[in-house]
């Protein structure tokens, strides 16, 4: 549940008291524990009802609560060594995805995420299109394997006509739609191309269906049309998974010259490119370049876009648009995953992205997060200089800052987070070593108040790790 | 969208008439359309405004609604050939999936459903909960992985003890936790080992994840140990795919000699066991057996169980318990698929099994199926002979019936398509040739009234194959 929640907070303190306590331990009185952690009784009460029901605590009537004795094993201990053959070598996948979907502290000031902090989130929108959808006939029942005609004629016309409303796919967010794509258009063992750095999820997602994930430097202006060539030819690779517009960490934007440079490389190799468009919604400085998709001529982009990094992280909705028969290789990898996308979702979307105050909800979102990426990069410039950050994005939520030679990104991330600084380490988004050292950090959840200290932060953890 | 609702058989019909005729056609008019599908104009005309919303119908000012011109191609027509090459040979899966899954017409009589009919379905149930849900807090934030604490802890409990919560994953449905648990415990090329006939939808997620499908043969008793300790031997398999209760399609339960004999086997076979309990809430016959993984040592058994069939198909919530290596290369595999499921769906969950009204759903459906289910068996012996059905299963959705030598059971199911009976070809349950002909039948939504005139069209369709 959401973090930032009283409740919740309070549930997590109890939960880590009860973990680090033995079984039978009595826990504070009510009382104790509202003066200690500032909530009313009511708070305490559900916290400790929850942890009841969980089976982590339990209640002695007449003698308070207690943290629970756990049930004795059957008899030996289990012995699950056999697994290790069973499961013989594990696939290697990027580590970095764990970190980046764990759910942070509460307190902490949070330059780590990939997701809208809630005073962003479309929260109220979002109560009033759910309630909205409930009363759809037919909510519970089941869906067409591609989604909601309506859903998808949407996503279709926020193609800007890229792609027809029968060639639009509905998923439960861009992970399904990118994993399902990695999945449907290569076979285990084939090779993938992505930018380098790219995005994490999609490097893990590409891992995990047993490809062998080739990275393709970028700079200022995108992936080297050169090197993309040169890579299509050495690897065989049908697919290149790409992020044109504020590439996730770089925010890069591929330049105006090199789109068609792109596409004829795309073209000339026989291979799909993936358009992941994740910062649609988030372009704020002018409008966003026309899509690959639109240039693009025979089937060659496959497009991918969501609503959860602009409404909220609990809205995992999304589509993946295709044609011919890579089309139909995507559905059947989406039935056999899936089989469809809960009709309440995709209603509750539906409702959200057709509410008159949706566009209000978006421009209002641009604004916060420009002036928030504006905070960031002023305290970056300032505090770690300017050299650490050559491009501001004109969108998306990250700065990616470079680090000085000799600095590692890991110590840097573990000695802010003792200071309550979370920053993500640039390895990452790296599918194989990185040319250089990096930190991601996400202006979403920047305030004023604290982003001049928590930079500090940051440059005292630079020092010391240089030093 | 839900079929028997109007507005959308409604819809169904403009559909079809829009895809038979040419760009341009005038439609009947609303009086008209009124008039031959005997509904109100507000029905008419959402489903018109619906379809010009998807851009298949246009209304044009005092003219009225006409099949909509497909835009020109912006010039050539697009050349996809180029696709054949990079996606190479596709996968072979089984094609039954989508027969399984597609969306049948409303007037038919189905008895080839494999979900809850409306009449039977937790839609009010789950309206409340919903309701209920909306109210929580965070509920449109971010998850954790594993799921909500309490969700797995009802899981847990409901397992009888054989897992404690930590070891339970939420997904969204049985299919993408059994997609799931096939890519996390065995890699592409791999040999699984399956009951013969077993899951449609099984089969396919193990084709698609790369496996080779062995089938391992049953008689009335369930899979056979013997020969299930041959194949593990032949193939290097480590793992067996099983639903020892109630097994899709069979109806056949694994009898109490036999368990204990198959655990055996798999645990010598260093194996994992992937119980796929999904009949567990119409098992109506008397109780059902203990979970396999009550009596699993060691963490051998991977369990899946989930809401869907219980509750309404578009409760997609369900969950996968395993332990040791296992339980992480499971919920890598998730994390790498879905990130998380939405709060919305998982805290509606557990208001709808926490409901005092709950209970009382399962057991008038388990009434209403044992009901439903002895109709169709009396009906079935009576018209298509005893020996056609010698297992009347004691729960679960389905009746397997056995056709005589030399009929098709694809011909039977075409014929009896066009005279409006729904049944489903036995050849999809098969991973490899069937040892004989069958035909599915579902009895979820039998109706006395016309399940004798039913059987009687599948009577004549198997009378006319044979000749």
């Amino acid at each position: 549940m959401n973090t930032n929640n009283s409740s919740d907070r309070v549930t997590q303190h109890l939960r880590a008291l009860a973990a680090g306590a033995p079984p039978g331990t009595r826990l504070p009185s009510v009382r104790e524990l509202m003066r200690e952690l500032r909530v009313s009784p009511v708070t305490v009460q559900q916290a400790l009802e929850r942890l009841r029901r969980e089976g982590v605590l339990e209640a002695r009537p007449g003698q308070g609560t207690f943290v629970a004795e756990i049930p004795a094993p059957a008899a030996a201990p289990a012995d699950m060594a056999w697994q290790s053959i069973a499961l013989g070598p594990g696939r290697a996948v990027a580590d970095g995805l764990a970190a980046l979907t764990a759910l942070a502290p509460s307190r902490a000031h949070l330059l780590n995420i990939g997701y809208l902090p809630e005073d962003l989130q479309a929260t109220a929108l979002l109560g009033t299109a759910a309630a909205r959808a409930l009363r759809r006939p037919g909510v519970w029942g089941r869906m067409p394997l591609e989604g909601l005609a309506e859903l998808r004629a949407w996503f279709a016309e926020a193609t800007g006509g890229a792609y027809a409303a029968h060639e639009v796919t509905i998923c439960p967010g861009t992970q399904p739609a990118n994993a399902a794509a990695f999945r449907a258009l290569a076979a285990a063992g084939d090779a993938v191309l992505v930018e380098s750095p790219t995005y994490s999820g999609a490097i893990a997602a590409a891992q995990m269906a047993g490809l062998r994930v080739i990275p393709v430097p970028t700079d200022a202006e995108g992936v080297r049309p050169d090197l993309l060539e040169e890579a299509f030819r050495r690897s065989g690779a049908r697919l290149f998974y790409c992020q044109p517009n504020c590439a996730n960490p770089t925010g890069t934007v591929l330049s105006a010259a090199r789109r068609p440079e792109v596409l004829d490389v795309v073209v000339r190799a026989g291979a799909f490119l993936i358009e992941d468009d994740w910062a649609h919604e988030f372009y704020f400085d002018g409008p966003q370049p026309p899509l690959l998709a639109s240039a693009a001529r025979d089937g060659h982009v496959v497009y991918v876009r969501s609503l959860t990094k602009c409404a909220s992280p609990g809205l995992r909705i999304g589509a993946v648009c295709a044609r011919g028969a890579a089309l139909e290789r995507l559905r059947m990898a989406r039935l056999v995953d899936d089989f469809f996308v809960p009709g309440i979702m995709q209603e509750t979307a539906l409702q959200l992205v057709t509410a008159p105050a949706w566009p209000r909800h978006l421009r209002a979102l641009r604004t916060s997060l420009r002036e928030r990426r504006d905070l960031l990069a002023q305290a970056v410039r300032s505090r770690l200089g300017t050299e650490s950050l050559p491009n501001v994005p004109p969108g998306g939520l990250h700065l990616w800052v470079q680090l000085p030679r000799g600095v590692s990104d890991l110590e840097v991330v573990r000695a802010a987070a003792r200071r309550d600084v979370l920053v993500s380490a640039g390895r990452h988004w790296f599918p194989a070593e990185p040319p250089g050292t990096y930190l991601r950090l996400s202006f979403a959840a920047v305030e004023a108040d604290w982003v001049g200290e928590a930079v500090q932060v940051l440059a005292e953890a630079i020092a010391a790790s240089g030093a």
